[in-house]
């Protein structure tokens, strides 16, 4: 068995940020699941800055989520610089 | 007596991310209980950009609550990698 | 002296989840106290798909609140699943 | 000397819900300090869905706050029930 | 050397308050660096309840932080009342 | 290799609140790679106070993430001032 999502672990704070964007664009495809319809609304938003900045803050609160699974990256896991 | 809500604990990431999408559609449900309007509702948000990414944010907030209460999916339970 | 909000704690998390939708209710009464105005906007905003989100989104804030309080209704209080 | 603000701490949930609602509006009368134009505004705000649910949501935000100030008005502090 | 930001740490609750809606402010400015365009702005958006509640809500947000970063100003510095 | 991201790690609190508006700008960049669009929507936003807000909210959301990562920039990490 496959699975889109195995971890919240990642080796870097930049793959940590690419995941995030990738959680905020699984919900959208979740709630709508027509790959047709998103062709459609992608290039929409994307030309949007209030929808762009709307994605940015969705990103942002995974984002969040990611790097306190990841201990921020640091080794004591506390946030607390090495 | 059954619950539609009986835990926060999944075995998987993937799977909290699916309960996340839950809480936030059962939100909307307790709020407009009415199936009919809510049938009618959905096609529209589904097929908006603005609203797909609004969605899309409270999935996350439930997602970071989720994951929390799943240690992150980690050994140790404080985020950082086993 | 009765109180409408006496404790975060909660048996399960349906009911902190019904908890997190009164509190989010409340909020909106303390600013509009008036129920013959709210009662004309609730048919509005239960039939708006963007205003059913955003009322979702301050579920979900509270959501997390009540779930931290119950430890997230886990044994070891801290997320780890028993 | 006199504050507005003192402390975080209040005894009971219902007082902490409160001090969010009073931590909300403080915000908006220090953007906006003129009472008089805040008053114009109130009755237009009060009245509209939208913006009541997004006070919600500020409040909501601020109460996250205080209930961590507060241990959840719980004894141990930690967010497990007595 | 200057900063215009040197700590995270205040005094009060009240200064804390402050210091939110200064670090609100400042992301402004620092998207829209010219002074003139957001003396335009400013009286626009102070009289509009819409975008009053939305600059509370990023006061709220960095409430938030400045709020745990103190300790929420007890004495413990985990949440419980002295 | 090189990185745009390579730690959440900053020496103080101004450094950290640059990097929260970079991770707000790199998440537009990310979903709006083309430069020529997102040139000719920079201006726009800039001079709109509800998309400055939004903005703003989005380096809220990541400053408190980075403010978590850095211990707050106190000696304890705990949030405790020194």
């Amino acid at each position: 068995m496959t699975t889109w999502f195995p971890t919240l672990i990642t080796p870097t704070p930049e793959e940590g940020f690419d995941l995030a964007i990738k959680l905020a664009r699984m919900a959208v495809k979740k709630t709508q699941p027509d790959e047709t319809v998103r062709d459609i609304l992608r290039p929409q938003y994307a030309s949007d800055a209030t929808e762009l900045i709307a994605a940015s803050h969705v990103v942002a609160v995974h984002f969040a989520t990611i790097a306190a699974a990841n201990g921020y990256w640091t080794a004591n896991g506390d946030g607390r610089p090495r």
